[in-house]
Parts: structure tokens; sequence; C-alpha cells
């Protein structure tokens, strides 16, 4: 399909990278139901998130569902969504699998088809120790040597606690050029001691915090709330940016409270752990709730959610909404 | 290959269910290697195990590697297992995936090829709730109405603490036979709240406690130990036997206690915990260890278990399998 | 008070151990309140638990509140259940301090005014290394040579996990002579790692299961659900004790049963982890609804336990003071 | 001893808050050991700490024993260190106990001899829920309305998780004015939630973003390491005022890198759950390592802390001593 591609720098990891569900045709929440990826959709999604700005395409995590495709749906999906970005932005689609040499089958077949890079998570039927993880992610960089990889760290997904020997240790691996991260609380050390190799992507609910702290190098940041509506991601990269030369940060601080009092409505009572256990279904929920794209059912096994999350879900899509609608109406900021 | 087979019934239930390794070449743990499963090993366990009297065969679970095989070298471990056991006693094949469908898929290959059952733990890239548990055994029972399924009742690689309504509400699946049990803590809740329709089995080192507490009802046990030296599993379900009829415990204790005392060499320090976290790596060593059966090596990324780890684990192979080497000589009681 | 007693020993804990709440004068729940023991209740429960054929008095653990009472008012309680005792039943009385000087004070104390033993936990800010858990036991026995030790071994409360290192170490402790355990799970493994040298203690719902999977050596059990009617517990005791002679064990497993079936009914939907948050407004509100003893308000700050929890206590309590008294009426066998 | 004081205000928590040891007498490790405070080394601490520019004194947290000192030890330590002040900075002593009434009379003892506030934990024997815990702070208010509350939020030892809806309403408390905070990962929410009204103090260590994320809320800190030699915490307080007016962070950063190497040393490979369980044993190590105070011994329980653990201590301790030398000296932004 594609011209074989050279392998992405830490440079070119810059701005809003955005997150999609594969959007699902009705009925894909029954066991019984095959090709279930609705590519007119997915096509049709990419093409809008760059057309609004958005600075990555990113696939296949656990919203994505990677856990619940089968191989040939996420073929499907890896090419369609690859052929409407057209090397606008790069593509990084999830290979995440049960082992090392799946994940490097499925890896090798987003490269030939023209994705940039993959996000990638670990096997998690087994805990890994940080030699496991530290090599499962040198083996599959050395058997795909033109594929970027962002490391897809998910404590909960992965059972896995990302200390610092691990980020010393995966940043000597040219590949690994980025991460979708969590959290604030050890981002200045996992810079450090990467040594400023790895562009840590933190969630746009933290990218505020994280561009105060180190605005050098933070200057990009993940969301996977983007498809209820870019302009609050896009918005909010640009806003950092003036702030970083104006020493202004009251505009960015709003927008970045907004959308994070948007994402709170979202998450259960239990924290991190009960939303882990709903993620499928309360992201695509949002999604749907938001407008702007149609996420449709969930795969089984991960179909079932509890009725109350999904309000606060759908809310919270909402809420996400009226704010991109403000952005895009320029009244937002005069609230 | 064979004929459409009748569902096994919970009755069908006994003795000595034991679990094997998948025989690798070697060179398995490197992530280039292909069709890595030594199928005449395969062949030559599942026949000396039954020769041996083992009750049942299972194999693809956790130190199965059902995580880090293809899906073409299950295939072809399955059949050879299969086609070697000749319907002499039940063969039960892991067929646990990220997701039902591809649970179903493989499932279903299994019992065409022969296989009785599975051995059927959870999708566990995200943590299920009780609802998404129990219709995914409900989802993979209605698909495949001919096998029988073993609940893989591992609450470390599928993060599911197995409650009391999981067990109230799975029993009521035909399809839900038996399941691979650990602990003995709530064995008689579980025994009561499934209304008695689940064999549960314990393992080795839990069954004389088991047979104590419901000496009618517990009538079988797993064995991952069994490939070291399956004398010992033999002896123990036959020694209970005469235990319940003549009230005198002392012989399957004495057994049970030297079993019992064999496995604790290979658990970490840190617990099952640690022990989830190399369990792949410690049992194939023990199992090479024990002499009587060649595991090899594992299979990427789980190949890289601590070396003191690995000492304590084959120390338990070799302790096993004097045990079975004094059973076999006729002197074990004597000492 | 009382003249030195001599060091019990392991073969004098035997049948039913009730654990029995401090009676709370109204309005103990307030900050301001002192002297909040109703000592008067005290005595009547002492002596009627006695009576009722208890075979030790236990008091001063979590449900007694041994953290929120006062020392002063902790002093009344112990001389007060001593005295009405009167040396018919062994007591053992909680002195769980933060630290090993105040517990050494405070068993001092209790042994002074006639205790026997200790039900002692440890000390619990930080958790807990083996050699930390070991070592406060020697101390305090050291220290109050003639008081004997109950383990308090429960695992939330003092965040140990007590694994069978611990016991093989305390076993050498002359003044350890029981535990108040909780599970079965690795109740055969500590008895034979304590070389039989701790008498275990097994929770009134495991006690059927302990005593058949051992029944020359367990032969004691704990209760906290006695205050809500005795009978309940001595019946379970000699029911037991008529089975090991006859090999008929149904009418235990029936009792047992029903007052598993009792207890569940105060287990929130958490599980033990929420429970034991909660432990003591749900422990004192199902005493109170077994209409056997008046438990009263909690002293704080654990005094706000949430509404639906204690519903569920209360039916707890209800559903066992009508399994006691139809055993009174010597109708419950006949259901 | 003192006049009453009036209750302080957010707005005086300001700068550096350095926390202490309690100095122990030889053979405090001994159970038998009374009155093993060493006062004359605690007054010329509380000196010597306010003469190098500390902003405040702490003590009777954790690492200041005050689970393992008797209320009369505490005494004499509180009237000692209060009288040292001479009110020159603020003293904040730990009042934590296992129920809200024993804490009202040690807080009320404090104030009554002149401390401004209480570095308040919560009781610990049950895991208290949101309810129970905002409780505990209003009733230790309502009751001692001139103490101050630093709310002692460490999740290790109080097993709570502070979440938003905790702060939101302890927030309303006049007397909680700041918090001894661990972490940066919440800390925008938790300014946000508390409506700006709890002035948050990160440790050293997290100053640095904490300073960068919010310049004008985040002005105070906290610091165990101080008492290894107090320049580290004063120079670095006083860099990043003036980072904060020049907008060039590099000498701020350079001291917080070097501070934070030398509190790594001390922190077990297991992560903050291992420290947390030697946590006293560690600190004292690396305070007596650092040569600028003698904390002595640790009283019982616990006072075995494993050698490899304490020998990473006293390496931290020296390292934060040179550090403090070369401030001292004038030469460490030079290297």
């Amino acid at each position: 399909m594609s011209a074989k591609r050279s392998l992405m720098t830490m440079d070119e990891v810059q701005g809003a990278w955005t997150i999609m569900p594969t959007p699902a045709k009705p009925g894909a929440d029954d066991w019984r139901a095959q090709d279930t990826v609705d590519l007119d959709e997915t096509a049709r999604v990419v093409n809008a998130l760059i057309d609004a700005g958005a600075n990555a395409i990113m696939g296949l995590g656990t919203l994505g569902e990677c856990a619940t495709l089968t191989w040939s749906e996420k073929k499907a999906f890896i090419a369609t969504a690859v052929e409407a970005a057209r090397g606008r932005v790069p593509v990084f689609m999830g290979t995440t699998t049960l082992n090392t040499r799946d994940t490097i089958e499925h890896t090798r077949y987003a490269a030939d088809v023209g994705a940039s890079g993959t996000m990638l998570g670990m096997p998690m039927w087994c805990m890994a120790s940080v030699p496991t993880a530290v090599q499962f992610y040198r083996d599959v960089a050395q058997a795909c040597p033109e594929t970027a990889i962002c490391i897809y760290a998910n404590p909960e997904a992965f059972r896995f606690d990302y200390p610092a020997s691990f980020w010393a240790q995966v940043a000597d691996i040219p590949q690994v050029i980025t991460a979708k991260y969590l959290g604030l609380g050890t981002l200045l050390r996992d810079i450090g001691v990467s040594r400023r190799r790895i562009r840590f992507l933190p969630i746009n609910g933290d990218y505020y915090g994280a561009a105060r702290m180190d605005p050098e190098f933070c200057t990009a940041f993940w969301s996977g709330g983007a498809v209820c509506g870019p302009s609050v991601v896009t918005v909010l990269r640009d806003e950092v940016e003036v702030a970083k030369r104006t020493g202004d940060w009251a505009r960015a601080k709003k927008l970045s409270d907004a959308a994070g009092a948007a994402s709170a409505l979202f998450m259960p009572p239990g924290g991190f752990r009960e939303f882990a256990m709903h993620n499928i279904g309360l992201e695509k929920a949002r999604a749907d709730a938001g407008g702007w794209m149609r996420a449709g059912p969930c795969r089984p096994p991960y179909h079932l959610t509890p009725a109350p999350l999904l309000e606060g879900a759908r809310k919270s899509g909402e809420r996400w909404a009226e704010i991109h609608a403000s952005l895009l109406a320029g009244t937002f900021f005069d609230r």
C-alpha cells in the first residue's frame, strides 16, 4: 500500500494526539457478529480529526477494543485508517496481544500498510517483571525497526507500575519515542531517568500541569475525549503555547478545568480501578453522547456496562460537546 | 478427525486430573522461532500419563503457555494430544483468549478434533464484573454446546475473585461441570452455592483437606506436578479412597504432606503473586528437573525467570521425582 | 484483686470461645462522653454467657472497641468482666495498642486483676515485617510470663498476612497457646508449621470444616455472634463432638449452615475489606437486634455506619436469634 | 506555660516546614526502657533548626515515633520543643491516637503548653470511610478551636486515599489550614476542590514541580531530610522564590534534583509500601548519618530494620550532608 517509511523521531511528537474508538456496526455486541467494524465511519472520523487539527491518530488501545476485535477486523480497521490519513499526520495503531510473536506479526502488518507506529501495551496474562517488560519492547523494536513505539503505560490493563528503572532502560531503544502516560506524580522523575529521550504524553487533563512544570519538554498530550469535539484539545494545545510565551496561563487553565470537569463526570465512584473495569463501555457511551462520531456498541465480553455508570458517561460527552460548541462559536472564554 | 461427542457430565469428573506443559523445541525462547511445539514429546507424555493412571489430560493453561503459543501451534498441539489420548480419558484444552469470539473459534476447533472440554479462563485485558464473567461463560456454552467447561479459576491471571454469586450463576450452565480451583477457604461455601453441580478440583496439595471436609463430593483434583512423576497423584487418589472407607487417614496425610513440601520449594518468597509472575518458567523448570518429561524453554515474553527462583523450582522437581520413585519401589510408606 | 494464676496451656483451650462487645451507655457516640461503659450490662452478659455454657470470655478486640475506649474505661471493663466470671472460665482481654510498652502496661494490669490471657493484635501504624511481629510477641511474653496469649490474627486490622514462617516462630513462645484465626485455606498448613502447639480457633462458620479436616486437633472455635443467642455455638460445639464419634455430620452441618446464612446477611457487598471498615457498627447493630444483650452506640470515630449496611446487620442478628430460640425450644433439627 | 494563642491562618503557612525525629537516649530500643526522650538534644535541634531558618517545627509524626512513645514521654517532648522554640516559629506536634477522645486530650495538652497546631493523622485500626474521616477532623476542631490542624495525609499509615470529596469537605473546617501531602498527581485537583483554603505542603522533592504548576499558591513544603542539614531546604525555598520572579529555574532545579537523588538512596526496592514498613528506622538512620543531629535508637516494636535497607539510609544521609556543606561553603552551584 504505502512505501516504507523511515523511523519517526521524538521531535515529531507534538501537539494533540487523539485516540479514537473503533466504530461498530449495529449488533456488534452479539458474539455471532462478524465484520463488525464500520469502515465508512472509521474513514470519516480519521479525516475529520485531521481536518480539525489533530496532530496524530491513535487507535486500537483499550477503548479501541484491541482486546475484542478479531484479527481480520483489526486489519481492515488499520488499513482504512491509514488510507484515510493519507500521510498527513502519524497514525499509531495498537498491536498489543498476549505474546511477543503475535505482536510482531501484527506490528509488521501495520507497518506494511503504512502506519507510523504502534501504541503498544504488554502481554498481561502474567504480570511482567521489569526485565520481561524491557525485553518485550526490545524484541518488538528489533523485529520492526521502522516502526515507532508509543509505550502504552496503563497500570491497570497491563498490571505494571512502570518504575524509574523501566523508563531508564527503554529510553535506550531508538524506536521508543513516546508514551501514553497517566498522572503527574512521577512525570518529572521519568523525564529525567529517560534522559529526555521519550516524549511523554500526559492526558489532556494533566497537560496544563505538565506544560507548566517543564514547558520546554512537555509539548504534546493524548486525548480520548477529543472525539466528543476536537476543538477542546486543539484550542488547549494552542492556548498552552501562547501561555508559554506570554506567561499568562489563565485561558489555558480555564479550558483545562472545564474539560477536566467534563471528564470527571464519567469517573465511577470506585475510581480508576472501577473505571478500568468498564473503560470501553464508558468511553463509547461518552463518544456517542458527544454527537461528533458514532462509536456504536461494544464487542463481547465487555458489552455489559452498568446503567448508572453509563449515565455519567453520557453527561460527560454532552458537557464536552458544549465546550466544543462554545469554542467554535468563539464564546467560551467570555463566560 | 473424531466423531461428535456428547456432553460430559459432572459424574464423569473423577480422580487425578493432570495438567501438562506444552513441550518446546530448543530455541523456542527466541521470538524468531516458529513451529516450536515438540509434538513427539507431546504424544509421548499424553500416552505415558494415561498409562500411569491419570484420569484426564489438561493443557493450554497458564503453564501450558496458552498466552504465548501462536494459533497454528495450538492447533497442532490440541490435535496431537487428542489423537494420542485415543478416547481413553477426557482431554480438556485451554481456549482462553482476549475475547468471546476468538475463544469460541478456538473452542469449536478443539471440539471438532475431539477434545471433551475446555479449561477456560476469562479475557483479562479489563477486569470482569460478575455479570460480564457469567455472560462470557454463557456465550461460550451456547456457541459450543457439546463442549464441557472447566472454569479456570485463577484469581491472579484473570483478576477475578470468584465470589459466591458467580458460582451460583454459572452452576446453571449445563456445560460447566468442573473448575480448576485454588484454596480451601471457600470450598464448602462454593459447593453449597453451586448446589453441588460443579465438581470443584482442588490442587493436589489441598485434596486431603477437601476430601476430609466433604468426602462424598470431593472425589477429584488437579495437579501440575504430576508430570514430575505421576505416581504421586495416582497413589494419593487411591489412598484417599481407602481412607474414606477405613477412616484411617495417616497414609494419605503422609503422602499429601510430602508432595506439599516438594511444592513449597518452588513458591517464591513473595508468595502466590510473585509465583504468578514467573509461573511458566517455574513450572517448566520443575518439570524438566523431575526428569519424567522434557518441557523445554519458555516462549517470549515469559522466558526470563530469575535464577534464584529457578533453583527452587528444580529442587522441587527433584524432590517430587524422589517421592515418585519411592512410591514405585514400594518404600515410601515405610520411611 | 485476684491471686497470681499459673500460665494456661493449650490443652485448656476447648469449645466455644465467645467474644463480646463492650456495652455502651446512651450518648457514648459523642466525643464529649466519658465513663461510657455500661458495667452492669457487662457483668450481666459475662455471667449469662457462662451460664449458657460458653467455654471462655473474650473482649476488647475490634468489635470490643479496644481502639476507641480510654484506658480508664478499659480498666473498669476488664476488672468488671474478670470479677463477674469468678474464675469459672478463662477471660482473655485485648491489650493491643500502638506499641510494645503500652501493651505491656495494659497486659500487666489485666493479669493483676485476674485475666487469664490477652487477645493480642499487633501495633498497626506501620506494617510489621515478620521479624518485627515475632519480636513483639516475644517481648510481651517475656514481660508478662503468666499471661496466655491468643494471637489476634486479623489481616485487615493489623495489615499482616500471617505467613507460615510467622507461625513457625511464635509457636516457640510458651505463652502463645491459641489464635483467633480466619479462614480454612491455610489452617492445615499452620497447624503443621506450628507443630500442633497453637490451638487455632476458627470462626464458628469454619468450625465444621476445621473439625472434619483435623478432628483430633480442632476442638475449639471463636464466635462474635454468640451474643445474639449463645445456644447456637454451644449446640454447634456439642453436635460436632457427637459427629466426631458417630461419623454422622448431618446435624452439625445443618446448624453450621444456618448460622453461616445468618452471618452472611451482615457481610457488605464489598466483602471482608468493606466489612472491616464498618466492623464495629455492624457487630453492635447485630448484637442489639439479637435482643440477648444491649451493645449500645459506638465510640467515635467509628460511630457512622451506612444505613443500608446496618439493615443487613440487624437482619443477621434477628435470624441468629431465631435459630437460638428454636434450639432452646428443641425444634431446630425437626425443620 | 504560654498564653492562649489565636488560631493561625493559612497565610501564615510559608516556607520550609521541617519535621524532626524524637531524639532517643541509648537503650531506647529495649521494652524495659522508660523516659527515653533525650530532651537536651530535643531543645538543641529545635533551636538549631530555627537558627538555620526553618519556618516551622513539626514532630510526633510517623518518624517522630508518635506510635511508640508513651504519653508521659510525649508530654515531655512537646513541652520541651515548644519552650525551645520561644514563639519564633509555629510548632505543630502530632496527636494522632487510636480514637477521637484520646486525640482531643492530647491536642488540648499541646495547645495548653503553647503549640500552634497538630500534625494530625486518623485513627487507623479500621479503615475510615470519607464521612468517618471528615467527622473525625470536625470533632477535633470543635473540641480544640484554637489549634490549627495540618492534615497528615499519609495513605499507608492511615489507610486512606484522600479523595477529592474529602478535601472538599475538610476545607470548610477553619482549623484545617494545611496538609502534609504526598505526590504531585492530584495536587492541582485538590487545590481546586478545597477552594484554595488549605495550603498543601508537598515534600521537598516535589516542591519544585508544585511551585512551577501553581507559583502563587505553592509557597511552602515539608521536609524530613532537613535534619541531615537544613541549608538544603532553606536554600531551596529561597531559590524557588527567586525563580518565580526571574523565570530562571535552573538553580532551583539543580538543588531539587540533588536532594531528590539523595532521598532516592533510602527508598527500598519495594517502593513506598516497603518504605512505610521501615519508615522510622530508615529516617533515624539517615538523620544519624547526616551528623547534624543525634536521633538515636528506635522504640519497640519498630526497632528491627534490615541491614541492607539501613545502609541505603546512611548513604542518603551522608549525601544530604555533603549538599548541605557545599551550600554553606558557597560551592554547590559551581559544580
